[in-house]
C-alpha cells in the first residue's frame, strides 16, 4: 500500500521513515498537494482528504481534528480510520502549561521585560508576587494533558476541581468563582466554542489566572483582552489563538499579563522524531490489522 | 527593653507591629541610622550594629548573614544573639526556581521577547524546547529551599544529586559533568566565594542550566556570561548577583538565555505581614527567655 507523507521532515528524518516502512512506496508531498494514497501520514488540507477516494488511514500530526469534523469518511467498499495524536502532547504541554502558571506567579514576564529595558527595579517587585502553592486550580478538561499537569501540581498541594465531558454549566461556574487559575484544554466541538466568554469571564474571581491549551475557539478574545486590561484577570496563558499566526492587530500582542506561546506547547526538541516512532507503530499495527492507537471518534469529534 | 525597627512598613504595618510588642518602646529607623536598642528588627548597616553597645537581640529580615560575619557578638556582660529567616523563603523560592528553569525549557523568555516586538515564530520554536522530566538535576545546598525543590521535582521524575555541607570537589565536579541543571542555593562562606569559576563551569555538561539563588559570590559572572554567549550552557536564571542593584554595564543584562529575577525569588504579597509574625513570635520566646527561632551560627557563619 502506498504512503502519502505531508510532514515537514528534513532529509535524515526522511531517511529513517523511509528505512522505517519496508517495501511501501513513499512520496512526499505538500498539505494542499493532491494525494491519492491509501495511507496519508500528516495533516493534510481538507479538501485534498475529501477528493482521496483511495484513502484509507490517515494519521494526522496533531491532536486537533476540527478542521476534517465535516468529512465524509465512507469511502465504496471501505470506510476511513483516521488516528490523531491523543496523549502524544501531554508531558510538553502540561509543562508549558506550568512554566506559564509559574511565571505570572513569580513575576519571570515582567522580569524578562525588565531585563530587555535594563531596568532593575529589585525589591519593589517582590510585593507583586503570588505562590501557586495552596491555590485552587479547576482543570477543565479530563484529558491526558491535563491528567499529566495534576500529577505536576501534587506537591503544590493545591485544591483541583477537574470537569470531564459530563461538565455542567452551574457546577463549572460554582467552581470558576472560586478558582485561582483555570487551565482548559478541551477540543473544539459545539459545545466548546465561544464558552468563556464576557459574561462567564466576569464571574471568574478576581486575580484568577486563565490558561488555554485546548482550541482558541473556546474563548471570546476581545472579552479575555478586556478582563485582563481591567485587572479584573491577574493573568493569561495562551497557546492556542482563533486565528493563528495571530493577525498583526490582535489584542492579544498587547494585552497585560498574558503569556503567549504561539502553538508551541507540544513542542519538543525530539519531537519529530517521536512523531516517526509513532506512525511507523501505527503502521505495525495497521498491517497486522490490530486496532490503531488514537483512533477518532467521528461522533464525538476527537 | 526597647526595640528598633529598620525594615520598611506603611502605616499599617507599623500599627500592626505596635499592637503586637505590647508595652515595649518601639522607634523605626534607617538602617543606617545609629541605633542603640537592645532589639533591633531588620538588616542595619554593619557598622550601626557594631556601635550598638546595648544590643541583645538583632532579628534580621534575611537568611544572607554575610555582611555581618566580621562583627563581634560579645558586649561587657552579655553577648548578642542573632537570628536569620532561614526557612522563612523556601517555598517562594522554591516555586522562582522551577518558574526558571520551566521558563528557560518551555522558551517561555524568548516567547515573551517576541511578544514585545509583536512576532509571530509558531511552529519552529517547538524543536528548540526542552523537558524537565526525566533530568539529571544537581541541587548544590541542602536547605529548606533545595529541600523544597526536591519536594516539587518529584513528579518529573529527574534524577536529583544533593549536596550538602559534606560536599567535596571531586563528588561535586563528577555529578555536574552530568547535570542538566543545576541549583545553588548556598550562602556565602569562604568556601563558596568564586565556587563557580571558568574552570569549574567549562566542566558542566553541554546545554546545562545554571541556577543560583543563594548568594552571588558564589560564581564568576563574567565567566558564566562568557559560557553563556558560547552556548556552552543552555541558560541560567540567577536570583542573586555580586553588586545589587546590578551595574548598568554588567553582563548579566545582555548575556543570552539568562533568566535576571532581581532577587525577587523569596518574595510574595503576604511578605511583610509573615515577617512581622514571625518577629512577634520570635520576640514571645525571648520574652520568655526559650529558645529562639534561627539563630545565627557565628563560627558556621549562617
Amino acid at each position: 500500500m502506498d504512503i502519502a507523507v505531508c510532514i515537514e521532515l528534513d532529509r535524515e528524518e526522511r531517511q529513517r521513515l523511509i528505512r522505517g516502512v519496508g517495501d511501501c512506496p513513499v512520496t512526499f508531498s505538500q498539505a494542499a498537494e493532491p494525494c491519492s494514497a491509501a495511507i496519508v501520514f500528516g495533516n493534510p488540507a481538507p479538501d485534498v482528504v475529501a477528493a482521496n477516494s483511495s484513502l484509507r488511514w490517515l494519521q494526522l500530526e496533531s491532536v486537533g481534528f476540527g478542521e476534517y469534523a465535516g468529512l465524509r469518511w465512507s469511502r465504496s467498499g471501505h470506510s476511513v480510520q483516521v488516528t490523531n495524536l491523543a496523549g502524544f502532547f501531554a508531558d510538553p504541554v502540561a509543562e508549558t502549561a506550568l512554566a506559564g502558571i509559574l511565571s505570572l506567579g513569580r513575576g519571570i514576564d515582567r522580569l524578562v521585560a525588565l531585563r530587555e529595558r535594563r531596568d532593575w527595579v529589585g525589591d519593589p517587585v517582590r510585593g507583586s508576587l503570588r505562590l501557586l502553592c495552596g491555590s485552587h486550580v479547576v482543570l477543565f478538561g479530563r484529558g491526558t494533558i491535563n491528567s499529566r499537569l495534576a500529577e505536576l501540581l501534587k506537591p503544590f498541594h493545591c485544591r483541583i476541581t477537574t470537569f470531564g465531558r459530563d461538565w455542567t454549566s452551574d457546577a463549572l461556574d460554582r467552581a470558576l468563582s472560586t478558582a485561582d487559575v483555570i487551565v482548559a484544554t478541551v477540543p473544539h466541538t459545539p459545545e466548546t466554542i465561544g464558552l468563556f466568554d464576557a459574561d462567564r469571564l466576569s464571574r471568574l474571581k478576581p486575580g484568577a489566572v486563565f490558561c488555554n491549551l485546548g482550541r482558541g475557539s473556546l474563548v471570546d478574545e476581545g472579552a479575555l483582552a478586556n478582563a485582563l486590561a481591567h485587572e479584573h484577570l491577574g493573568g493569561a496563558v495562551i497557546d492556542v489563538t482563533r486565528d493563528e499566526p495571530l493577525p498583526g492587530g490582535h489584542v492579544f500582542w498587547t494585552a497585560p499579563n498574558l503569556i503567549l506561546t504561539q502553538h508551541s506547547g507540544g513542542g519538543s526538541g525530539d519531537e519529530i522524531d517521536r512523531k516517526i516512532d509513532h506512525f511507523l507503530e501505527n503502521l505495525a499495527r495497521f498491517r497486522r490489522g490490530t486496532p490503531l492507537v488514537g483512533l477518532v471518534d467521528f461522533r464525538r469529534g476527537y
